[in-house]
């Protein structure tokens, strides 16, 4: 009993942030008067009706690592079922599963649309679908422990389900300031965006929407063209700031204080860069023939790399009608994402990693089979039970990838469509190949299919475990 | 010089068992008088020459783990460079990168050809090609070791490269009479589909090529509709042969033994006949309007099943054009493959149940983080050498099958094609869909995307890590 009022208490503590962040598309809503007003007033009501009351509720302190997964998990459910609410309720999105399906997109920050024309939006349920990407992005836990003091030392365990990556070690001995610091420099990046896009000659409406969905690479735009209508030197500013969103924060944490060469030395931020050079030239090199000068296929190459390695979903060409060899490597960064404590989804820089080693390592106890060896990352040994939960972690990634894809099948579109559409939403990513390419949309899904999917999103978002364990949880229950 | 001594030894003999292997498609050659004699009689003589003075090399006695899989990855490269000769100099496949392809897909009981009328071959060449499957099935080495007293207690080292699955276990104390009895059996299970086959009236030469190919997992047929042109009976008796090859051998060793309940206890065997037994009916129901009837569709999903998942290759219908669930449940079949300890290639039904167990595990220890919990296998617990070289097995598998399909999407190929052609052969199945389909070839594939899928035969049939063992010695040497 007493753990089920902890769970309520967290759950009304949540409920009151959200009708804080609805505050936002209100205002919106106000100022470019599109009558949409109420609704945001009455999800505003509706949270603090069912929120409230459970903030009062007496409860312990502590809470397990399995609480804190489940509860994460819980509450990401809660905060999309509501979310929704005001997209049906204007008229933006009529029909519920697809508003859902919208809102579980934006707040994993998949960026996956199921509309087949953005612009009919009004401009509050644009603003709210975007600002969703930046709440997502560092986590909405993250931003509760950085205002309010939680449920102390159970805080840990809390930004640990939410958080990417393997491992979040603390940048700063104490979990509340180590959320606010993260929140500081997610702010300072949305800021620099936002000016650099004023600079550009755009409008703060504009300039503030394609900042949420960058830094928090989300990827919902504003217009049926993605990023493909705004001038080059506009797309570059986006492009370096999805990039920049990909790296691991600790990064900036180094610049901030001074450690300039620390910074640089982290190894997954090395790889990460390495391999977005990389396959900026390769695939720049193919698409060549495509594009008036060398020059443009760079740039739009770029813009696709940093795009989709960060899980953003922003383009400015039709990727899907490139040749094959960029279309790969694409849907491989598709994968592996960008790093772990980042605002990025896939697998994440740092896991690939640690694989490469384990297996230059099985190699090594082959033809050493005395030598002991320990996996080194940054100069550290990395715990055995982090190599075990990565390992176990990619293997269930691909095992739920290929039971989606059953699922997904049944409907009977083409293998492509299929594969990728679950690529792009378990990688938070949003636009796939074929059917679900950069220039279409996920409507055409059935129900059911939309539900896996969302599933899905979820699923990559919080890393597999909280959702899983909630599902678990919830089947011995019922038994 | 001592150690490279033991490995050009073992190379000698080995060219000696292949002059011996040799002599069948020769006497097949004189028998019908196909004209090819020669040039079977020249490869013997190539192998003794040569062979001979290599066996007659001074050697020490011990081979470690590592060197044992070094070797079988050479004796397997060995073993295809000299088998494609004969299929070259008879103008079979005049092209030696072709022939070399056809090669190592029969010896590594992939079945994937490039021959676009393969009625067009001699008949001794068509037997040879399907020979090889059955060579390669139960493994090469392990015949060796049948028949002679190889290197004493290395011998272990050696069946451990060769065989498939995560841990061999003697199942008899000396590794000596453990080959005999799994040669034993093997025997035993060809003879008994040969009796079979000719039982419903097919001729000798028939029914000797489509055991091989079916005992061996392999998929060589004799006719460009595979096995489309058989009677119902024959399908049938080919059907539960092949399903019956996917098995542990060590059920027919329990049954043998008269210990039939320990036979149908082995976990490893459940899961693998629910496994068929699900994806028949599933696919049964999902292709029934395609049939005439309920039966119909029955008899073509459960060759089809038995065909995939041991990943022979075998078909009675055109697959490619079944619908969309119906192919992805045989795509993931692809992958699942056959059980440990059989001649069926793929990840092995062993350790995606070691997977699943160890998610239970981690899931179970975020719940109860004080229990300490075992992985258990048949009632007897999983070593953790077993159980972390089963993760990095599958991860493995996942990053060469990426960057497989990196370099086959240099020719441009449709996604359908690159990702079944990379799954075809990684997993020794043969036929993919789309332009691989079962009514498709290889031919097409450019000489570079040839060697790359070479390459993922032999990687797949060894179990990644001999081949890629091979690959770093060259790699560190030349440095």
């Amino acid at each position: 009993m007493k753990k089920n009022s902890i769970i309520l208490y967290i759950v009304g503590i949540l409920l009151i942030f959200e009708s804080a962040f609805l505050l936002l598309p209100l205002a919106v809503s106000l100022i470019y008067s599109d009558g949409n007003w109420m609704w945001y007033l009455l999800t505003i009501f509706i949270c603090i009706i069912l929120g409230f009351p459970l903030t009062r509720i007496k409860r312990g302190k502590h809470l397990s690592l399995q609480e804190g997964y489940i509860i994460v998990a819980l509450c990401w459910i809660v905060l999309s079922l509501i979310g929704a609410l005001p997209l049906m309720l204007s008229g933006d999105i009529p029909n519920y599963i697809d508003a859902l399906f919208e809102t579980v997109s934006g707040f994993t920050t998949t960026g996956a649309s199921i509309l087949s024309d953005v612009t009919l939006l009004s401009r509050s349920g644009m603003f709210w679908r975007s600002f969703m990407h930046w709440i997502g992005g560092m986590g909405v836990f993250m931003f509760m422990m950085a205002i309010l003091p939680m449920l102390g030392t159970s805080d840990m365990n809390l930004m640990k389900a939410e958080s990417t990556g393997p491992s979040v070690e603390r940048i700063v001995p104490h979990v509340r300031d180590t959320a606010r610091l993260m929140y500081g420099m997610y702010f300072g990046i949305t800021l620099a965006e936002i000016i650099s896009l004023l600079i550009t000659g755009m409008d703060l409406y504009s300039s503030a929407l394609l900042t949420f969905g960058s830094v928090g690479t989300g990827g919902f735009g504003m217009v049926n063209e993605s990023c493909g209508t705004y001038t080059t030197a506009q797309q570059n500013v986006i492009a370096f700031f999805m990039a920049a969103s990909g790296i691991n924060y600790t990064f900036y944490f180094f610049l901030i204080s001074g450690k300039i060469k620390e910074a640089f030395h982290i190894e997954e931020v090395k790889y990460y860069l390495g391999i977005i050079i990389t396959s900026t030239i390769l695939i720049a090199f193919n698409v060549s023939k495509l594009y008036g000068s060398f020059g443009d296929a760079f740039h739009h190459s770029f813009f696709q790399v940093a795009s989709i390695m960060t899980t953003t979903g922003y383009s400015t060409a039709d990727f899907d009608a490139w040749p094959e060899l960029s279309r790969t490597i694409l849907l491989m960064l598709m994968m592996i994402g960008g790093c772990s404590g980042s605002t990025a989804g896939g697998i994440k820089v740092y896991r690939i990693v640690l694989l490469m080693k384990q297996f230059k390592k099985e190699l090594s106890v082959l033809r050493h089979p005395r030598e002991v060896k320990m996996l080194r990352m940054d100069g550290n040994t990395v715990k055995e039970s982090v190599i075990r939960s990565t390992n176990v972690f990619i293997s269930i990634y691909f095992v739920i990838f290929f039971i989606s894809l059953l699922f997904l099948s049944i409907e009977n579109y083409d293998f492509t469509t299929g594969f990728t559409a679950v690529t792009a939403t378990i990688n938070n990513i949003g636009p796939g190949l074929s059917l679900v390419g950069p220039t279409c949309n996920y409507g055409f899904f059935s129900v059911f299919s939309k539900i896996i999917l969302i599933f899905d999103m979820l699923t990559g978002r919080l890393e597999l475990f909280p959702v899983l364990l909630l599902f678990s949880m919830l089947h011995t229950k019922r038994r």
